[in-house]
């Protein structure tokens, strides 16, 4: 089995044009070594992938949060494609393996700069696209995106306090007040418990390990009631 | 025939959930003024909607110009997707005229405002993207958009020249010589005639109605011959 057909059993899919997945994976240094083979790099690929992975984790972000107000969605997506996450997915999938460098690039430590494998994510998410079509890609990011925006790695990023208040205060003389219930559980695993009232009426409740925690999820609590009502 | 089924007529779709649609043309400040009616406003849709715009114009692009480098693209993609463009494609399909607005914000002029025009048309590609698919939006995109992109209305933000000196600088050494050949036609008509040189060899030729035209021709020209050699 030759490194390509390893890659895609790895990712789990067959591409018609095994040019596009090669060029995905083809540093410009690469190409610049080999300039009689008219190779092309990975630059338009990852072009396009950018603008493919912003569309499929926007719309996953739309279906999967319907309370959540587009300042919001814009923050937390922004913390999903932003490198350092590009690196984690693609290290998820091993994609440093399969970088064409050239060799001063390589002895340069390269293959595994962060902004090279961020690169090389997107440039994979645009060849996939380009084969195989976006569903392909969705059911790709099923496997390395997503799982971990439902896990809540990128929901620190969500001020849901902010976006209480910004709903509210469309109202005039409007007060919101937080309140620390309880302080439950042993020490090395204390939780609090929140409410949040607005006009001295309760309208949400959350729990958390940290205080900040506990108000954040009360004042979700309270958005998804407020839609509701 | 009321005004939902006349804007679907004029943009050609039936929408499976008219509630999308209306959403995608109700602004905030009209939501502030029917609170009871729990009425959402465009923003959601205006988030996914530009994903929408970005990745289908990205996909257009990079089939169009196989040899516009990636910094080449994003400039002309940003010349696309920029305000006053998108005013200009919400114009063409007369968006402003279906816009739910605040009595408020009417009497400001906010119907032709082109900050919310320009998220009207945003928003109705999401809402579109959700009801219909993307091959639907790309149907639309195919009519109001993509004809600007092909008469080359955009064109004037990719500079050839510097794509040119991009590909060959590479190589060290290099020089690289515009030559302005001939001025042809009567004086309200002129065209020049230009020819890049590599290295003293003529690589490419191009004519315009001004110099910087011509050499930009020449320069696109001579990147398609890099590319097929």
């Amino acid at each position: 089995m030759n490194i390509w057909e390893e890659l895609q059993e790895s990712v789990g899919f067959t591409f018609t044009d095994l040019v596009l997945l090669k060029t995905a994976f083809t540093h410009s240094s690469y190409v610049n070594e080999h300039r009689k083979e008219k190779i092309e790099d990975n630059e338009r690929l990852e072009f396009l992938g950018d603008a493919v992975l912003e569309v499929t984790v926007s719309h996953y972000l739309f279906k999967k949060f319907p309370d959540l107000a587009e300042g919001q969605m814009t923050k937390m997506r922004a913390a999903i494609v932003c490198e350092p996450s590009l690196v984690s997915f693609a290290e998820m999938v091993n994609f440093s393996r399969y970088v064409r460098l050239g060799r001063g690039e390589e002895r340069a430590g390269g293959r595994t700069r962060p902004a090279l494998l961020a690169d090389v994510f997107e440039s994979f998410i645009g060849a996939l696209f380009l084969d195989q079509g976006l569903d392909k890609v969705v059911r790709f990011l099923e496997r390395v995106v997503f799982p971990k925006i439902d896990a809540g790695y990128f929901e620190q990023t969500v001020d849901y306090k902010t976006q209480l208040q910004e709903i509210v205060q469309k109202d005039r003389d409007v007060v919101i007040t937080y309140t620390i219930l309880d302080e439950k559980g042993p020490a090395h695993s204390k939780a609090f418990e929140a409410i949040v009232a607005i006009n001295h009426e309760k309208r949400g409740a959350g729990t958390g390990k940290t205080k900040k925690q506990a108000e954040q999820k009360a004042a979700q609590n309270a958005i998804q009631a407020l839609r509701q009502n």
